[in-house]
């Protein structure tokens, strides 16, 4: 609680984001079956767009949010998708893929206006950057514990004092009768011992990570041709996409992966799926850039030689794979400015 | 999948019991939307009941199975209940509170002959007994890693192979689509290697677990004035019932605790209400029995002495909890024969 600013009564124990997040929107719809319009940008996570595609299958309208060339999505097209019967606006507060970090105050600020509920997936946020909920002045906020080095197996729903809500997991009596199911201690106490480092090395974390983050940046741009960055500031510390034109983004990732370098194209969660990232295709990139992109991550364990030794063995797998390609493209279609 | 007699492509992991339960429910609903029948013993674990009483409150019609004196469903009553808008028949197959071990198969064969799919919450049972979907043949089957020594935060719903079934907790693509989220592979490992355990050392358990309730069965009838057992043979090795009349079970369970005796009125899942267990109602028990029904439950880790313990500060605790009762009750209500 105290980590994201929080009463200890507002915390609801999951099994993790995912059921955060499905909790979050079957919690709401069963509270307020009157209203049945919700916002929702087009670059949540997976478990967030499954939950409201099935409102949908059940009678729900779903206005989809765009995002810009830079992953953002705007507060303006907030205010003007907003109805009446609109229940929820659900935006996450740091994207998993690009790392964009979004306005969400001033589309919390927006919806309250309609009197719409606001839920933020801040999985991916949470023990990377400060996070309050009373300054967000979000009604809902999801967070796991895994993403900030806690076990797996353990997430939040935070409900604000006073917001109706209806169960998901249902069974016993826990969680105030909202969440049934045995408590899983062990896991929860790790959590909990996890968020509590993380917090208490914010500052210190956010400016080494961002150290390193801008080390790579650096070197890439300075020294590999044909790079667009896909993203924008603000955005995570540790999170950069890229795309290296001329290259499949699979052939890239399992040569790093040979070479001991873990990337990522796409998220964990549709891994095995030979589809581009939704979340690139939404913030409108070429086709030749969904097809090349790949994530960087960089973590407080991290040092700055990791850096150097992803650069250097991405030169040169580059050089090889390229070889045989026709590249007629611009070189750095996309400046940086950090 | 081996430790119950099915395939791995059957085997789907969950977060534990209660979300199986909830998902067998929510799952069949959404697949066969044209059903709208469910038939339920009345004396379920709280996640079934709960999951339930959700789709009655969508319209759906639940019929009530009653339980007779001993705990038992009975596949008449199944049989006569049946409609040809049966979805599902779900009869857990153990009780987690009085032990009973449900004639599943006779109940399984009668469903099936209408149509219906057949769930059964086993998670008192794996582990416990042997357990053989084939055998049983049940469509569905929850379980739940923590029953039988496993790490918390970890279960499994089995799916017949063909079942048509929709996922509850959606997300990514794990588990062929139908449930998301990251795994918790830590809590799968460890459940995986405690089924292993628990079903190899089977036979040897549950002889010993066996001898070690029969033990605590006789003391208790031999030593002990005005008890009742609540329960019926088949039932689980390790879990027996009995109401002590003349005293509350609340202050019974407290003195023991004292004494370093754990046992447990009604369930863990309703620990903390005040109300008698939904289960022993069920079972038509009088309000005396009811109020002074205590579950004492034996695993492979328990010893002849901790049983000789046991009753020991038992007969010290009633004699002092019952010295200023009027008992005008008759000694043993009912006869065991074991």
């Amino acid at each position: 609680a105290q980590a994201i600013g929080a009463s200890p009564s507002e915390i609801y124990f999951t099994s993790g984001g995912t059921e955060s997040d499905n909790w979050a929107i079957e919690g709401l719809a069963a509270a307020f079956p009157e209203k049945r319009h919700l916002l929702v940008s087009s670059i949540e996570h997976p478990a967030l767009l499954s939950s409201v595609e099935r409102l949908r299958s059940r009678g729900y309208e779903i206005t989809y949010l765009s995002a810009d060339e830079a992953g953002f999505v705007s507060p303006e097209e907030v205010a003007k998708a907003l109805r009446e019967d609109t229940l929820l606006v659900s935006v996450m507060l740091a994207n998993n893929e690009v790392g964009t970090i979004q306005p969400l105050k001033e589309i919390a600020r927006e919806s309250h206006r309609f009197g719409a509920l606001v839920h933020t997936d801040a999985v991916q946020a949470v023990g990377s950057i400060p996070v309050d909920v009373r300054d967000l002045d979000v009604d809902l906020l999801s967070l796991s514990s895994h993403k900030f080095y806690g076990p797996k197996g353990a997430g939040v729903l935070y409900v604000k004092k006073g917001t109706r809500i209806k169960g998901f997991m249902l069974g016993g009596e826990q969680e105030r009768s909202l969440r049934g199911g045995t408590y899983n201690v062990p896991a929860i106490v790790g959590m909990g011992r996890a968020i509590e480092i993380a917090v208490s090395d914010m500052e210190k974390n956010v400016e080494y990570v961002t150290q390193l983050k801008y080390r790579f940046f650096r070197r890439v741009f300075d020294e590999i041709e044909y790079v667009v960055w896909n993203g924008g500031e603000p955005s995570l510390p540790g999170t950069v996409n890229f795309s290296f034109l001329g290259v499949k983004n699979a052939d890239l990732l399992s040569a790093l992966d040979q070479a001991g370098v873990e990337a990522s194209s796409g998220s964990a969660c549709s891994s095995g799926s030979v589809e581009p990232s939704h979340v690139l295709r939404a913030m409108g990139l070429s086709k030749e850039i969904l097809s090349s992109a790949l994530r960087f991550s960089f973590g407080r364990e991290n040092t700055p030689e990791d850096v150097d030794r992803a650069v250097d063995l991405l030169k040169i797998i580059l050089a090889r794979l390229r070889k045989d390609e026709d590249l007629f493209l611009p070189k750095k279609t996309k400046k940086y400015d950090l």
